[in-house]
């Protein structure tokens, strides 16, 4: 029953990937985590599949580990990286990978987003990280599993947090982003498009531009996730 | 009656930002005042509602020191922006806040767009100007209102006409319009897109072009604003 | 009976400039002139008039000193120049102006277009040149006429042909284009503003680019315009 | 039979070149070979035809030297440069040209397209190469054939294999790309229009990023092209 509900919610996710213009043809996937259950579970994008024929029935549900545990496709051929994401960020409940034009620009250029006004500011807590490249040995090892690992890697340099830092450019790739659900992450993978053009122009405007204050990037970054949080009808 | 009247301007006007796609997810806003009664009435949209579902009976109704007189949903997070500008510059009827992605990259960038074209002297006279950016201070005792003072500030310093030159561009965050009543200012927010994406080109093609002739502008701004103005159908 | 056709080609033309978005707003216009009586006529947009609801009745007409023949609408305040354009260069039929945006800030960033490929050579011979700015005299003493006046000194300087190069760009202010008709003028505007796209991104990937070779211009010049025209079914 | 069919794929192939904004006006062409018979038969899009009102009827159908077979419409003034692929290159069996924006402009600036990304590498084997200009000599003997004749030179001086890099940057012109059929083909030209975008955008945020490592890219290349490919449902 609730995974009947995951997975309206992950059609509606992978379509709204579509319907954003976040990839073109099928470069990209969105998929939800049920923790609720005593085993999680994964309900994810089959592979090469088009968004626009997609049906909540086509989905792929795998365990933590990509073990299939129904569906008759092949899941996206991402699913290493979701789960390894699931596994290391418990607090994430849904994952988007995409190949938007500007924040896959910011990968290919191997640089991460500075915060240069609010509303990179009012959705992530510092600069969005790049990864390092895979190595060769990484790639050969399992090459999907290890774009989790080299994100998780950075992470853990940096002592990031997940839920403030929802998003990263993967080196020579594209972007992922994750939520607290599918359609978060997706909200997130959007937005993180969006500050990727606007900073794209900025350092095109000024090359020697820096962040925006401290003291404003907290004010904004609280504004909308402290316990004081005044943005929307809450 | 006459309030009725500017609810439905004011609709209009929000719905305007989304339509001309000046402001991603809900990161815009339009209000506008009533100045004819005793006491200033200010009409403004509600924080975090979509544009396509705003109803006029949704609109939150303040005085101009932002005390609510009616309306059950919370105001946009940018009241005290909004009614400050009203405060100030007693010409202006309508005010437009929106996350346009050229203006808001020059925000970002720190600089004031330059007159370059007779486009931008048709509608601005002179450069549109940045602000500086908000002291710790000022973001502790009162962020929002600040963001009105440091536009104010700007304008006084440099003895601009607010008439002259409807919108501003707030470092690190994005720019603000405003003009006789809501459509005039979302108009101005429209322009203000339009010259930042050709400045932004421009630069580009010639980091030292420079604005055009003061006989130049002079004479398109005139043309457009001055007693013998000659273009429409007036 | 020749001018009511003539009225729906300019109707026609000007909706075409809205629908290819090279011109936001009304700033922009189309005329066409009928030269086959004793007195040619010019039919041009009336001023301000938005183009979704002109009609062939709302157009103006004037004889080729500008003089108003017919038509109760004040004409486009560029009719001067439109008019002067139809007595230097008896070859044309038909004249637009736009505010498309890769070509005004070339026109912004005082830049001739090189050719920098075989779309430009196919309807352009040479560079898309650039005019002077206006002299403060020029400005005061008939602004619009002498916009006009700059784009033909230019020509006359250069030994250019107005009907191998069927656009200008005026300098800080935007571009004009002509044609054999208003059809063939607005079809030269579009393109036009295609090839400043490329060339504005040609430049930015290598700053030394240089034109295309004579050789090649000069056969897709020709294959197009020469006597032994291959291109199309005619 | 077979016939009618490749007439009906190289109708859709041309249609989706206008669907996708891959070439204005009628700046492109489309067309597919079928080999089956003793003569290969090449179906390709009449010259100058819109292709909104292209019809299966419509079509030129040549053999391999360009020789009418059938058809009452001028062939696309590129059949030349068609038929010359199909002759050098016999395992391809649709060709596309656009005048993409993104592509062109790499064209224009003469600049290969290196591999910095893995949506790149999952479609081109190593960078898109750019041609050599065709000499004087070129342009007068043969214009349109010998703009094949500098692509296979290109690819037989670096030992360029067709199936793994399938398309190519004209210098000075604009791309060309191939595949299977017309609708690989087109799939292959609208794939290098993004990796075009992509990598302008690399290159203005860092003027010295370098391709991604063989490693990676090679790992990408075999996922959708060697014998354990593991992308979509196959």
């Amino acid at each position: 029953m609730l995974l009947e509900l995951l997975r309206r919610q992950v059609v509606a996710a992978n379509q709204e990937i579509a319907r954003r213009g976040l990839a073109p043809h099928t470069f990209g996937n969105a998929s939800g985590v049920d923790r609720s259950g005593e085993k999680a579970l994964v309900v994810i994008k089959p592979s090469g599949v088009d968004y626009s024929t997609l049906k909540p029935e086509d989905l792929v549900i795998t365990d933590l580990d990509g073990n299939i545990v129904e569906g008759k496709l092949r899941p996206s051929s991402d699913l290493d990286t979701h789960t390894l994401l699931y596994r290391e960020f418990p607090q994430i409940g849904g994952v988007v990978h995409t190949h938007s034009e500007f924040a896959t620009s910011w990968a290919q250029a191997g640089r991460s987003i500075p915060c240069f006004g609010t509303t990179h500011a009012d959705y992530f807590h510092g600069p969005v990280p790049v990864t390092e490249p895979l190595t060769a040995e990484e790639v050969s090892s399992g090459y999907v599993r290890n774009t989790g690992a080299v994100i998780v890697r950075r992470f853990r340099a940096e002592g990031l947090d997940p839920v403030a830092v929802p998003g990263v450019l993967v080196a020579g790739h594209a972007p992922f982003a994750w939520g607290k659900d599918a359609a978060d992450a997706v909200e997130h993978a959007d937005v993180l498009e969006y500050i990727a053009r606007l900073a794209f122009r900025t350092v095109a405007l000024n090359g020697s531009a820096g962040p925006i204050p401290g003291h404003v990037s907290e004010h904004h970054y609280l504004r909308k996730h402290g316990p004081k949080a005044t943005y929307g009808q809450r």
